[in-house]
């Protein structure tokens, strides 16, 4: 695509695939209100005292109909709201149509390049003058990394008049991202450190991304106050377990159609991604077998009946192969070269650096046959088998599939608006510091109780003696902090 | 579409949606050959000696992928072959393109009209000179029935000069076939006849085909010898449970992205596609109840922890609705009125009259919004509310997804090509008579035999004395004919 | 214990071990019958007529609290009863006990050895003058065994003078069997030939049985009409499946104790016994492999995600090892040589011969501890480390528990209820020949409906016009006489 | 029994059931020994360095099998026990005979009279001169409350010459304690001062226990250190949730012979053992129904399908009832005089409070019928129809069935002995003070990792170069303290 900003007759903003999907967008946005309580439920509690009157509001998270919702949300409570993707596939093309027309600026589309992921990225942190946002949303933390390497840049290029070199890297994306940098300097030396100063704070909801945090917390180097949505319960034990127990196989049908009954898979990994990935795969017919390293994990699955090997085990049995780790290297090339023919391949963890994908295009003599979009079978020379990657290697039921479903994600988005409530609220208080905060049990709890009257559920109360017998407040929290659900 | 039968460069006879698209059929095609074991290795034993020779087989059944591989066996096997689809929403526009351009003749796109799918029909079936074919493959017996029909028309014409008159019946696909055989009389008035001379058999293997087809044979009235597929174990206790395990979760993801978990689905039957349908709603977290009239399968639900009510009892409180009945009025408008904002109602049984579609189409003031096709929301105007259907009531799996996965398919259709054959070879031999027959169970137990080394299985084997002790040969086959599996 | 006929105050027959466990029997008697409303029903629905008034019932049948209450069902209906078990640990001695006291004349105790089985089997058929029982409730065909082989032996004593030779036959229970026949020959040559001529028929409720019927009828030497009650949808899908999916799981955790969780289990047989088996297996978090002879219920196990290989293959890797086949040499002392220390092996197929008892016994050195009754660790000389084989290979679920529970129980007992009336009422009508006939479903659908009351169940009825449409009476029967469920 | 102290020929005191009973116990024990395989690996790993002798070790905890194993770990590592249960119905008289005989002073049997348990208690802190335990292994914390109620009331008497007065509850089991402290004063008043001297701390592994101990930290009265063990992964996660979904079934089962499938299950609490319930009891076909206070917990139940409801919605149509809450007054007689006719009503959560019993035992017109020890049916007066209630209202697991397995139990003790170490090992150092602490993460690990042999697991290692990407060392611990499994 050109890398054009365009705009809507009314002045906002925007770069997506075709206007014209608006309609059929906002069509499933209202089906995806019905299935997102909490967020409805923000909307009716908070939309009337308008509380992020005056807030800019950033978000780097895939723009899908569910991230629709939110974007309608926290406009509903007042913001004015830039996005982008945080993966070059997880767009939907219509959902992005729909709040490009309807609600805010939108920069994203299925199947951008990686220089168009960062012009995305870079578009949504630009309010023009005034700096940048003051609260940013963030899924994997791209858009909190673009501002602290954009700081440290500007920070050595006043100190030794040093710009970033993109050849210091190996890393093709990060390659991207220093580019992007070294090009701001010429025309803004301080762009960043604006945008640093103007910012109240960053709520982030993936594991990896959170983790990015505390390392930064620990070395010093965080920028602003970050509130780590991921460690909700609501968030990490449902959207992480419930949702990819969901996506998993809605990925695996949409791209091979493939039967999983009687098929052996296996799931790299069991934390709860890899727990909702194991569960969906057995309880449709899939023999499972997990790798881990991790002794606990392991020996919940084995309790599970689900046996425990090293992908060396197994790798020329299995017919589905699953990576959830967020960790790098799960399955190499050199695995891939002994897997059966037509052995899926796929990641619904983090990066797409779980798969070798590198070695893979790099094999020599290796043939890529795309059969779809997001379904490539990669055939080997020697052997002439060929295995199936899906979405290049990417989260599979975001490139796939349409992601986790409406019902669950309301579940993470609520704790996204709390988050970013709960900083906007205290941006004077000095309440939070540049540290990462977790959301406390109540509203936690709180988010969960919006969500159970949909499913036609009636909780029970504790009377007051029950509540002096096991001292527990009668309205909760229920729990300790240390409690694992 | 206009309804003209084009040409392919080498003379063969097609109609579908998009040639262009039978690269993208072929690499899925190939995909799928991987997948059906049982498909392959009847082209390996029986391709070199090319028993269908000289046979001209027509087949009416979803013309998918899976479909697809099925031809091209027949074809593989010395067939000529000519195809139409049995269910209007069902063809695969890529699977149709492949054949079309590589194998045989097809008459078969995704979205036909009424007056379309009778056409293909009568295109399916007409082999110029010569008469028909000599072999059916039927799906629920619309070519069957459309021969039949014009038998009698055609015997009622020769009698008495009258012809069918299309108003004489309220079912307005009844009057299209009436209207079709009243105009065919015109310029043929023996064309049935001949077809049904010629005729050496069909086979069957829909529960529903299968129905009418005893019902002929108990009143005499069946007009050649016909092979009942859909009782081999190996297809009703496989395609019917696990092809619904898989393929309903599929279809109501593809259509509504909606999160199972949590919700309340009733699945209405609960016959080998209610179990399959029960159990896959279940595994993904929902609280299945079930409606039945049978005790005995009531008594199977329960056993499994399944609720067994009446569809009054739970249609204002149950999400999704699940038809599995091949029976007709089971969700009627007046219970649809009742139900929760935007719970789905869906078929995946036999007929689109399971839902009472003709009631909600002529619902004063009900309007229907199509989110997209195949998905369509109905709002009736007493209290806003809307229902969402799928597929317009007919095959949601295959409607709104692709139908059921090939591996299990594989067996479906290794049963209807040794049924083929079966007619074929013995087309001289007056084994078969103007009768239903189920195919022997060593056949039974060989299909499933071709299916066990895909999935990595290793059969014990009996020994002499306990083939002995238990009266078995060691061959098999291993069970009594009424045994339930 | 010394075999002598005991007799109570009223002067009714027995031999129990222990009388003054009736209190305790009844208890558990009542318990048993508000889970057991088949039953409770026909004695409701039954009992004023008095329809058994002057027959005379002789059961072989697992003497628990359930048979209990199937035999105070036959007494309220107008039954004399006379009893015994069918298997030598089966016998709950409480519930023989309180039938002994109350209602019938039993002959049963926990851990028979086989001379005392066969005595009190001798006792049960021995109805002193006037020759035998009019009606025998069979399970396994031991009564029935012994008066064919009686008869048999009489007419060739009669023709040539010769006795049976124990010697004849290397199988140590049927020494027994032929020597009971030889001595009766002695006080009467005429004894089993005037039970034959009495006997109206006989009701049998097991696959091992049935099958001896069947062979009977074939070689055209069965004696007496009988009803195959084991081939009941409502027997062998309900009690054979969720039956031992209860009993097994039960058994194992009484003997042994021993967590399921994360063990590897192997299940012998795929069959209605072996599915309920490798359901529990699985659900309660083991590892399930199967062995099978018959693709079909291979390829079944393999939807479920089961593994199928041979015994060969998993021997020395498995925990837990379970029998269900019905055949015999499953599990051979050479295969138990190689388990790991510790494997539990068990049978709840049929005959003790599906393990290899006898080789297991008279392997040189090894070594026998018996931890409690029914649970023996066995100690193999080479490698010190030991196996635990549960009820001496004899059904475990009766000898390590107390069987199926009443519910499924109830299920089958109300077929044994209503075959018993069902010879009864034709026995002059010459309805039953000398073959082997199943019950029609309506009964069989009759069965399930007196169960799901209990269960809060709540069936849909079909309308006329549904009924038409499908061409199904209202009132069923629902199904083709094939139909498998 | 008559409460005198007995000895072993070697001088050893004791009180047990019958000591007869000892090598059924020690048959068992060596059985329970190959399922351990934690404990074991602590022999071997720390047993030839004695690191406990010189400790003394007293136990308050079920006197079953897997405990016997973890008192001989203990002595095997050097230490000298005496152990008492912490349940009147929990003892396993043969287990208790084994170690008195062989290994420990054991003050236990099954059955005990509340004045009999706290006796038990008594001697098991009683070491003679030189006063108490060196270190207490406690579950539910009854030994370390009579300690720290034995100081109290020392205190006092010390300063105002009070006693206590047993009056002054109304808590039956709480007299007894105020009882013995005060009839104890009269011989020794400094008795249980002296013990808090001596003890270098507690080990704790159960929820009640721990949250007992959190306040006393809370409240500043803790005497001494104290070891969380419940909240280790390996325990909390494993013993809780797999633990109980074992052995809430085998104690129905064994209790009450009823069939679980198809019946309306309700479990009151959803937290790891509620979790653990509800699975075993959904597995077993019944349709489980759950009540809660906490929504997060409650929306994971309807994640899995499971319906949330109060206890007054269901409490006349469930069939089963299972409190799991650790509060009290769950179930009211009021809520059982509404239950259906031999409904059962069960607790496996903690104190026997969360049933009514009082309340129940004194309803007016009442009739408890003693089915078997631990069965009782109770018969309201009104409707003449009963309940079912199981082990009094005490834990249903214990006091109708063995507990938990041995397995899941070797992953709580192997937490346990590795407690009593770090206590032991730093009682010089001051490491621990008179607070609370759970074990590090790595320990956790390590109770896992010696668990994973025995289940045939083979983990993955890291690589250098993954280990440095996610910043886990190669060796773990691999989650941060929050990670909730």
């Amino acid at each position: 695509m050109a890398l054009s900003v365009e705009k809507t007759s009314s002045g906002r903003e925007y770069k997506v695939k075709d206007l014209f999907q608006a309609d059929f967008g906002r069509l499933e946005l209202e089906l995806a209100e019905v299935e997102m309580p909490g967020l409805m439920a923000c909307r009716t509690e908070f939309g009337p005292s308008q509380p992020f009157k005056g807030a800019r509001i950033s978000g780097s998270l895939h723009m899908t109909i569910q991230t629709a919702v939110l974007i309608e949300t926290l406009t509903a409570l007042g913001a004015e709201v830039r996005w982008c993707s945080c993966n070059i596939f997880s767009s939907q093309d219509h959902a992005a149509a729909a709040i490009a027309r309807d609600s805010a600026a939108v920069f994203a589309w299925k199947g951008e390049t990686l220089e168009e992921y960062w012009w995305c990225t870079e578009r949504c942190l630009d309010w023009g003058v005034g700096g940048g946002p003051d609260l940013i949303v963030d899924d994997g933390g791209d858009a909190t990394l673009l501002i602290h390497e954009g700081v440290k840049a500007e920070e050595e290029f006043e100190k030794s008049g040093k710009v970033p070199d993109p050849e210091s890297t190996d890393n093709p994306e990060f390659k991207i991202v220093l580019t992007i940098i070294r090009d701001g300097l010429k025309t803004d030396a301080s762009k960043y450190r604006k945008m640093k100063e103007r910012l109240v704070g960053v709520s982030e909801e993936t594991t990896t991304g959170v983790k990015r945090l505390y390392q930064m917390q620990e070395s010093g180097t965080l920028l602003f106050p970050a509130i780590n949505v991921n460690d909700s319960v609501t968030k990490s034990k449902f959207d992480n377990l419930y949702g990819c127990r969901h996506s998993l196989p809605d990925g695996l049908m949409r791209a091979t159609d493939v039967m999983i009954a009687g098929k052996v898979a296996v799931v790299c990994g069991y934390g709860d991604v890899g727990k909702g990935c194991a569960a969906a795969l057995k309880q449709a017919g899939a023999r499972v077998i997990v790798t881990e390293i991790d002794p606990i994990c392991a020996l919940q699955a084995l309790m599970e009946g689900i046996q425990i090997l090293t992908l060396e085990d197994v790798v020329s049995e299995a017919d589905i192969f699953v990576t959830t780790t967020g960790n790098k290297d799960i399955i190499m090339v050199d695995h891939m070269r002994k897997m059966k023919n037509n052995a899926i391949v796929c990641n619904i963890g983090h990066f797409d650096n779980e798969i070798d994908m590198n070695g893979l295009e790099t094999y020599p003599g290796v043939k890529r046959i795309t059969i779809k979009p997001q379904t490539d079978r990669w055939v080997f020379p020697e052997t002439k088998t060929g295995i199936i990657v899906l979405a290049e290697g990417r989260l599979m039921n975001l490139g796939c599939a349409t992601g986790h479903p409406s019902f669950v994600m309301s579940c993470s988005f609520t704790n996204q608006v709390i988050a970013q409530l709960e900083l906007w609220n205290e941006k004077a208080s000095g309440k939070y510091e540049k540290k990462v905060y977790v959301l406390p049990k109540h509203l936690d709890e709180k988010v969960a109780a919006l969500h159970l009257g949909k499913l036609g559920a009636r909780l029970t109360k504790l009377t007051k003696s029950q509540s002096d017998y096991i001292s527990i407040p009668i309205e909760g929290p229920y729990k300790l902090r240390l409690y694992r659900y």
